[in-house]
């Protein structure tokens, strides 16, 4: 059985000490970390990014079948991925917790292994949080400092006519593994050892419940001397964040359906579930790709770099923003990612 | 009747625009505040000082006598707070917000008046945040970057043998304010109309509901060529908060019990509860009084400015922590502080 240290025994500070201790900083602009009333930065002559992100229980994520581990892992590299798409590196990230009593210290040691797993990954330093008892659930709320040089930040807004819109990966993978998990979740109500077989649908959880930030793509595009007009990374879905970059660059686009990087898993899984394949594309949120455009001048250079795919163009304003359909039709472009506050 | 909009008519998006559309950029190190991905910052040859706060409902505030606008207020207050206390400056905040349906948009609109009240105040830019539902209550997530010269931080590390033990303003008022709306919550529980008589304890209300950070103090400090040697904000008892300068230092203290300052109202309402007025001023918390050491030599220069006192001073390690009682006894201190955690 998995031992339980309940939390009152080491005391809040004593838990931020325990997690944090062994902490080591990596990034030269990290001056002073964890410990006092606030972290030292110096970033020189680079300028300063900040995301910030809340997650909370029942809402961001469901805990029966979310890992501890992973969902640290994943707050922090859906904060990492704002980063990169402004272009920037991350280099610190503040943690705060809120608790109940139903979890242990092991819990927490749990969810500090994902995330500093993270951390390391992308050569992040934890520099500070805040941990609190809450009366329901956990509480995870993530701020990320990013650092970019001064000409190469790269906005919403940038997009002009005739520009090429790329997307990197693939998409609806992330919503396809929920359905999966949510699906599990009803058959295997009530049973004691949740152990569904998963077999042939790894890629649709792991894009659930590990997603990766795409530095590789930012690191990429720099290599080959390409700078995005206009950027944003897919967490609502390619829909919502079109409609984005269309509306912060008062212009337009055509997105072509057939030209939507999809995963065969995700494909057969739609297929399964009876499920529009382009609606769990377009609308599926979570994907955590980036979608940039670079001028038309670009096509053969952005086409070259390996998990980099071209979608469609931008347009002008007044022919608003639609999806080619496989048979030609135009749709009009709607948001539906995943707003929960208007449900 | 106070009129009241169901979040869902604006929905996410909308809400974030209702709420920040107006906002004004006050610093010039705010490139770009919220509506990216991520704010941008430009701190040139600054020092970055990072902090964060966690709020709860029903642990950290009770709406039930907490006004939402005097909760956003001290929501930011506190946050610039750990910012002077390593004597710097807050220059930005980002304002993470999860809220269940209990809550409508005037709510948010008070809590945000609230905010933006307290960022004017201290010349603060809100640059980015997240508004989601929550399954429950209201949660409020706060981080304050703020600027420093390179040689100016003051740690907590800093206390040497002989320095003057100081603090701002006076201590255990926000705690008795606490007491008596408790107080008076029970009284009222259950009648409609709560509004209950507090007149003549209203700087403990205030000082509980809407506190200040001690911006005055650092600038006074540095008017007068007063460099800290150690730092930190009082939030959880100055019993508790000695403590960690002492350990962070390695070095023992004396404070004396006659020289903690305490206001008249705070005096009267311990001995209406019939509490210890000490154990409220050593142990009370949430005063965001500055507790700072000085080197013995600047005594006449420190004593002179307002607003300060000095309670004691620092001694060798092997000393140890202790409180001179009036009648001369030492009490080791301990550090009773706000840890909710080990409840």
């Amino acid at each position: 059985m998995k031992q339980r240290t309940e939390i009152a025994t080491l005391g809040e500070f004593g838990l931020i000490s325990h997690l944090t201790d062994a902490l080591e900083i990596k990034n030269k602009s990290t001056l002073v970390g964890i410990g006092d009333d606030a972290a030292v930065l110096d970033y020189a002559e680079k300028q300063i990014l900040v995301s910030t992100d809340l997650l909370l229980e029942g809402v961001h994520f469901d805990l029966t079948y979310v890992p501890l581990a992973h969902l640290g892992y994943k707050s922090a590299v859906v904060n990492f991925s704002d980063i990169y798409a402004m272009n920037g590196t991350p280099k610190q990230i503040t943690v705060s917790i809120g608790l109940s009593k139903r979890f242990c210290v092991e819990d927490l040691e749990e969810f500090y292994a994902g995330l500093k797993q993270a951390c390391t990954a992308y050569g992040v330093d934890i520099i500070g949080g805040d941990t609190s008892s809450s009366l329901t659930g956990l509480t995870i709320s993530i701020t990320c400092i990013g650092e970019a040089d001064k000409d190469k930040i790269v906005y919403r807004s940038g997009a002009n006519d005739t520009d090429l819109v790329c997307v990197s990966g693939d998409l609806g993978a992330a919503y396809m593994g929920l359905q999966l998990l949510e699906r599990e979740k009803q058959v295997f109500r009530g049973e004691k050892d949740f152990t569904p077989d998963f077999s042939g649908k790894e890629y649709l959880l792991e894009r659930q419940l590990k997603p990766e930030a795409r530095k590789d793509i930012i690191e990429a595009l720099a290599a080959e001397g390409i700078l995005p007009t206009s950027m944003m990374d897919i967490s609502d879905g390619l829909s919502s964040e079109m409609l984005h970059l269309c509306k912060k660059g008062n212009v337009g686009c055509r997105i072509y359906e057939e030209r939507i990087p999809i995963d065969y898993q995700t494909a057969l899984m739609a297929e399964q579930f009876n499920m529009s394949l382009t609606t769990a594309a377009m609308n599926g949120g979570e994907d955590y790709e980036l979608l940039f455009t670079v001028p038309l001048v670009q096509h053969d250079k952005v086409s070259a770099i390996k998990g980099i795919k071209v979608i469609g163009h931008i347009a002008k304003p007044e022919l608003g923003a639609y999806l080619i359909a496989r048979d030609g039709t135009e749709v009009p472009m709607v948001a539906q990612g995943w707003n929960q506050l208007s449900e």
